[in-house]
């Protein structure tokens, strides 16, 4: 089952906007199982849009070797705004040989959000043009915005083309696709795929393929049916787990089983599914391991901190910290040793250890990491190149643990990979603590 | 004059990565003075590819009302690697109707690369095959990756298109358009506009063109020929100044005139041109006035001494800074009393004044902005609702001055609005130190 994506807009085709609504339909079209064979994007222009419409659907006459890809369903965003550049629901209507027509209940919906706390005010003039839809459209009320959506069907019979249009603000397209289009495509497929994701941490792409080998294809143990890829999304690399099969129970039940491999294979990495993230899930074993964190930040300059309060509710476990971008303020708010700096360096495992158990008692914390290093592009040598970053883990009551790592890459790479070292030192430290407590449980559990 | 753009993956038709390079070359041949009529995406698929290719070239048959806008210049990128599933060149013979042609220099070129010390090993087979073009294509050699781009012509005469094809990595890419493509390109339109960027921190949209009302279309000041835009691209607004003109050098000088009335207009907001970056700016007038910074952060969590740090050199002018999400860290780290906080609350001018005071003396700084707030979801109450922050600004010998904002939008948004008011507070600061000195400067030269 094929899809096309047409996006309508003048600030996208001269590249005032980065097209994210494309990429983010083409994923959730691709979830559903179809084939997206096409993206395409045209200006503000009712006859380029009706071109591309008729071109995209299976309903224009097929015409030799330019004659692209057909879609059955085809998801369109933007122009449906009540401004005079906003052309795409005319279009529509001249591309159909059909008049516009006034949808009552769609005027008084704008009208009423206008009266509404959220901008109380008459709706101008402009947006009764939203209200209006090529004849014998299928209107998607809009939840979030004040332009509705709508559907039409394009050709007749069993080639005929749903074409659905959508506003381009991102939460109005995303809202009308979850709320609307998805329910009314997704029966069209007969999906017999199923992907399973897996977010990992700390390894290159290179790497996670190695260690996934005997399982993936080729592989002793592979199983049919099943391919692996990667996606890199720095500093990150996702595993997908896709598998096919007879139909989309069994090949769900199958991806589920080959993750189930894959996480074991790569314990130590694999954090989490689709829609997880780092920050939080470094958060969350903080706070289960009832662990309040202090920060250290040299290079970084404040990018750990920024990272775990991204979060909402990280004031639950993150006291806060130093960053001690300067020597003197190693030496004036963390106590760091000017002979120490002076001996071995800012960037040194005495130094970073310094600086980590001094910022774990200032705050009276449980836990503290510090870096420092050299994120570039200069201040390198021939000892200390560019990339090299000092590491130090303080727990209260254990012994401090440090380590040096040499980063590749530019300034903002070094830091960020800095910065999710740090973040895998606390998860590290934070899963020891909550194992350690589980094993205690067992001990003192009575033998039965 | 019209282009296009035709970008080739099966990663990007499935969603798996946004189509950055697509924005990149349409505002590349929009400043060129093209009009870019449409940006399509297939998959690595040969049929695709060439069916694409005919139908945005002006070679194609004219077959009614789906046929869609056609390109005098068509710009490609991606699928030119060296795997199985890397088919655009062979795409593009087989729409030719020639046969592939290994070029010498070209496989010369790719083996003396693998040779080098940048990749360092025999060049493997499959390679080769990046040395392959249709014959009678034009090379474009690739001084910054293994995969040469070329150029060809499709059709014949005034209608014919003239085809370019890149390599779908960003910085080859891109490498490749401004070392052959532009060139080549450039001087098929006489240009007759020219534009000017003036990028802004601070004020909304739709303050912005209240205060440009006079000079824009339908003003009393309006200039014939000028267009003023704006792009909002959070937490900052670029002003964009098109001038319209019988040649390109009219057009040139009318919008730099122009530009600079606004940027008059703007002098409290403007900061730079297109590829300006604040916090440089900011760290620039930092160290131009000799001012040496600390921060205090709490809502942002490091956000601000992120932003200050992403920049190269920044050392030069920040000591560092004390991350406070904590009550106890406030106390701790900045000696802020425990009684203010108990009286006024963490959210209080009082206590911003405080840490930025105490982080000011405690690291020796001549400058220092402390920031404290609610960046929610949750702790906002009735008098301090979710997005109240407080700010305080203290210079080494003068009085520390505070206000407070409230900010709209969520968590993310008020964090950065917060972290960009610091930094208008720093720059605002420095700016005055720098006036200061030029005025007792002026002041100290003997009357002539």
């Amino acid at each position: 089952m094929t899809a096309a994506i047409l996006s309508i807009g003048t600030e996208l085709t001269r590249g005032e906007l980065v097209n994210g609504n494309a990429r983010w339909l083409a994923e959730q079209l691709t979830e559903l199982g179809f084939q997206v064979v096409e993206h395409a994007t045209v200006a503000d222009d009712a006859k380029h849009i009706a071109s591309a419409l008729l071109r995209l659907c299976q309903s224009g006459p097929q015409s030799g070797p330019q004659s692209g890809p057909q879609a059955r369903v085809l998801v369109c965003t933007g122009g449906l705004g009540p401004t005079s550049d906003d052309l795409t629901t005319a279009a529509v209507a001249a591309a159909l040989g059909v008049p516009l027509e006034r949808d009552a209940a769609s005027l008084a919906a704008i009208e009423a959000r206008y009266r509404s706390g959220k901008i109380a005010r008459a709706m101008p003039v402009l947006n009764a043009k939203q209200a209006d839809f090529p004849r014998g459209a299928h209107v998607l009320p809009n939840a979030v915005g004040t332009a509705p959506g709508f559907a039409v069907t394009i050709g007749s019979g069993p080639g005929a083309t749903r074409a659905f249009f959508m506003p381009g603000v991102p939460s109005e397209m995303q809202h009308l696709f979850a709320t609307h289009v998805a329910p009314a495509i997704a029966g069209l497929v007969k999906r017999k795929s199923f992907q399973v994701h897996i977010r990992t941490v700390g390894l290159a792409e290179s790497v996670l393929a190695e260690r996934l080998r005997d399982i993936d294809l080729g592989g002793a143990r592979h199983t049919p049916g099943i391919t692996i890829g990667y996606r890199a999304s720095f500093p990150e690399v996702e595993v997908k787990v896709l598998a096919e099969r007879a139909d989309l129970e069994q090949a769900r039940a199958l991806a589920q089983g080959v993750a189930g491999e894959v996480q074991q294979l790569l314990h130590d990495v694999a954090y989490g599914g689709k829609d997880s993230n780092y920050p939080a899930h470094v958060g969350e074993l903080l706070r289960r391991a009832g662990l309040q964190v202090a920060l250290a930040e040299s290079c970084t300059g404040g990018l750990i901190g920024k990272l775990l309060t991204d979060v909402a509710g990280s004031s639950d476990y993150v006291l806060g910290g130093a960053v001690t971008y300067a020597n003197t303020a190693k030496h004036r708010m963390l106590g760091v040793d000017k002979a120490l700096l002076r001996e071995h360096g800012a960037v040194s495992e005495e130094v970073a250890r310094a600086m980590a158990e001094g910022v774990l008692q200032m705050l009276g914390a449980q836990i503290a990491v510090a870096v420092t290093g050299i994120a570039g592009p200069g201040g390198g040598s021939e000892h200390k190149p560019v990339g090299t970053v000092c590491f130090a883990l303080a727990l209260a009551g254990a012994p401090t643990r440090t380590r040096t790592e040499l980063f590749p890459g530019d300034r903002e790479r070094v830091r960020v990979r800095t910065a999710y070292t740090a973040l895998r030192l606390l998860a590290q430290a934070a899963q020891e603590t909550l194992d350690a407590r589980e094993s205690a449980h067992v001990q003192q559990e009575p033998a039965s």
